[in-house]
């Protein structure tokens, strides 16, 4: 629901807040964080500062229904609380940071100040394959003339990650060892994988979650879910390709997925719903377990995502990164809630905390790919970049930067925040 | 180490230990356990007893270092310490428990009257896939000339699995809903899975675990494996069939998987490790970092496993359950080590309390295939049961027992409680 809240007018007296190109009123993201050591807290961004929830209810300012959730170190129990109870928590911080409002500096911590650190408790995590552009490229470089599954657009394709390796932005990621077998080599050898690739995604956040057994229509999927984050999938291409047969991507995705530290919930979205795109002629109707009205008229959101690469030599000569890619969330084949209830169908129960990652979302052209797999076709095409370096896959010392924002005429713009990480060598084989 | 505690002559002064079955003092596996509602505690079977640690705790007969990990209601404080203090608590609790040792009626609860929880919260659950005799007979059906894919023998290939739908033996489990389509239709539709099984599996549970990018040797192992459970890997075949590719297995298999709830410890299975069999000729090596000689020559357990049918029928005539499969965890193609040191060879990060799954464990021959897919020949060749009922697949009232029991010449057998669960109709389709 669009409301006051989303008013472009309306200004905070945390004055880096107004104009902000990530985190103005109308945004309000939750995160995790921490200062000196000290006991992680949850918090909301605003501007260059973070409001302290923890402070908050201590002060008496949140409902008492909400205070001891806010007052926890992860948001798994804000994020457990019905979508009712946290749209009127929005209208609250915004409220109280209205420029209107009494000023409280004693609430604020700098960001720059700040550690950020996982926003829950990641029961179980989830990884979709909902960018059909992706699903098709991926599968064209297998299968030229039959790239996509037949089960494709009427399953909402996903595989359970590892939960314990999802680390926040700004933690360095350590190249895997493992099995490759290129084709050129008749047996596997073990060693630093030699094509690591990035996957750009939308990490989306479970809220209330069901019992087992207990499956969500559709209807109720969107009231399931808590906010979204930027979600790199690190993918070892060569592990994968030997691996994956019969069982999936295992060793070659579970070293670490990042996650950026902000939540941006659905009530902040509201203004940037779209429709989902329609199915392109020829293509089925989901199954009416997987269809709901006003998921297709409002499902989708727009977000434009973007891709950045900041390799030792850019960082040694000052250069700024470079963009790798545009994409948006609007070329996710299935909508969020649709997924939710696909994950659900069975019975499968969902908890507060857990997390989906929503797949590559690849765009049309190269310039929207999700991947440097797509990018310089399976490392075929090496990529040039701004330093005058060449990349077919990435190497150590490159550091991968997500960044998005939702946008639309006659609203301010939010963003995301954003998900980062610098690759470290591969650790000696003993 | 094979010790005192394994002495065949020793004797408790808990008598229903004394030619038990399952429990004698030879044994000593952890639960957890409440009576009347109260808070879980951590327990230890002994006979038709449970061993209440918590008490022995509090009475300090436990090494302080390891009382507090004793006082929880979950088992992952103690699977976090080290195997040596884990041995060292068993020499305690055998002593304690021997039959010249004070009695102390006090800390001994009827197991009867006991309800038993799961023994870990479990941060990730990962499903090896490392029975042979299972991967053949599975690929069988895909690939008649082909059933092992070439990665087969150097990789312990394993997916990730759902935490969150993890239940404890007795726990009735819900026939999942789900997208089916067999050969004879075009196009999917969703309904109550028509070709529901069991995987007869031993469960393993990490220990010590290790930090994200640091890998474990295969040396060291079997040091972070804490105990084994049964497991049964519920698995809707239709929906497998239909879904799992190109990323896994999902919704075929994330709606449940029953645990036991007695984790018999790897000190208690000491007498029935047995070398790893000997790979078939022409079969390649373990690579380096998979191949340890201790492991092979003492990595393996002879363990019996017995996967049993209990129908409405059965039930109602008072029959016994129908024995369907014998089979022994000596089929297994990959020790546990192996399994363990594979998963964290890329560096992800193993934690005390997740739980692996093994693969379904069939040997060569029918009578000891691990599933109804493989007894059945994927439902073609229906069984003929003691009730003189049919099965191709499991129908709703069906009961599904395992049962495992480690023996060898010159020591007394032990044994791992019970793996069971009844299916319930599938909810119905709004």
């Amino acid at each position: 629901m669009i409301d006051a809240t989303h008013d472009p007018a309306r200004r905070s007296w945390v004055t880096s807040a107004n104009g902000h190109d990530e985190f103005p009123i109308q945004n309000l993201p939750f995160c995790v964080f921490s200062r000196s050591n000290a006991t992680p807290r949850i918090g909301v961004a605003i501007g260059d500062e973070i409001l302290d929830l923890g402070a908050l209810a201590k002060a008496g300012v949140i409902d008492a229904s909400l205070a001891p959730a806010c007052s926890e170190t992860t948001l798994n129990a804000l994020f457990a609380t019905p979508p009712e109870a946290r749209g009127a928590l929005r209208q609250t911080l915004s409220a109280i940071l209205d420029e209107t409002a009494k000023q409280h500096a004693e609430w604020l911590t700098k960001a720059a100040d700040c550690v950020f650190h996982l926003p829950a408790r990641i029961g179980d995590y989830t990884d979709f394959f909902a960018g059909i552009h992706h699903a098709t490229n991926t599968g064209r470089q297998f299968r030229p003339d039959n790239p996509l599954l037949p089960n494709y657009k009427y399953v909402p394709v996903a595989y359970h990650g590892r939960a314990s390796s999802v680390i926040v932005s700004g933690q360095a990621v350590r190249r895997p060892n493992g099995q490759r077998k290129p084709a050129s080599e008749t047996v596997p050898s073990f060693g630093a994988s030699r094509n690591l690739d990035y996957e750009l995604e939308l990490g989306i956040w479970v809220g209330p979650g069901n019992a087992l057994g207990t499956p969500v229509p559709i209807a109720d999927a969107a009231s399931h879910i808590a906010g979204f984050s930027l979600l790199n999938d690190w993918s070892a291409r060569d592990i994968q390709g030997w691996e994956y047969q019969p069982l999936g991507p295992f060793l070659a995705k579970n070293f670490a997925t990042t996650i950026s530290p902000f939540v941006v919930t659905p009530e902040a979205l509201a203004p940037f719903r779209i429709p989902q795109a329609p199915r392109p002629e020829g293509d089925p109707a989901p199954l009416p377990h997987l269809f709901d009205a006003a998921d297709q008229a409002l499902g989708a959101f727009a977000i434009t995502l973007d891709v950045l690469l900041l390799t030792p030599t850019m960082r040694a000569t000052g250069a700024a990164p470079m963009l790798l890619a545009r994409s948006n969330t609007s070329h996710l084949y299935w909508t969020v809630a649709q997924m939710l209830a696909h994950h659900a169908s069975n019975g499968c129960n969902l908890m507060p905390g857990d997390l989906f990652g929503s797949g590559t979302i690849s765009g049309p052209t190269p310039e929207s790919y999700g991947s440097l797999l797509e990018i310089t076709a399976g490392g075929r095409q090496p990529l040039s970049l701004s330093s005058g370096e060449t990349r077919r896959f990435l190497e150590d010392g490159d550091e991968v930067i997500f960044r998005a924002h939702a946008a639309r005429e006659g609203y301010v713009s939010i963003g995301f925040g954003e998900c980062r990480g610098v690759i470290l060598p591969a650790p000696a084989i003993p």
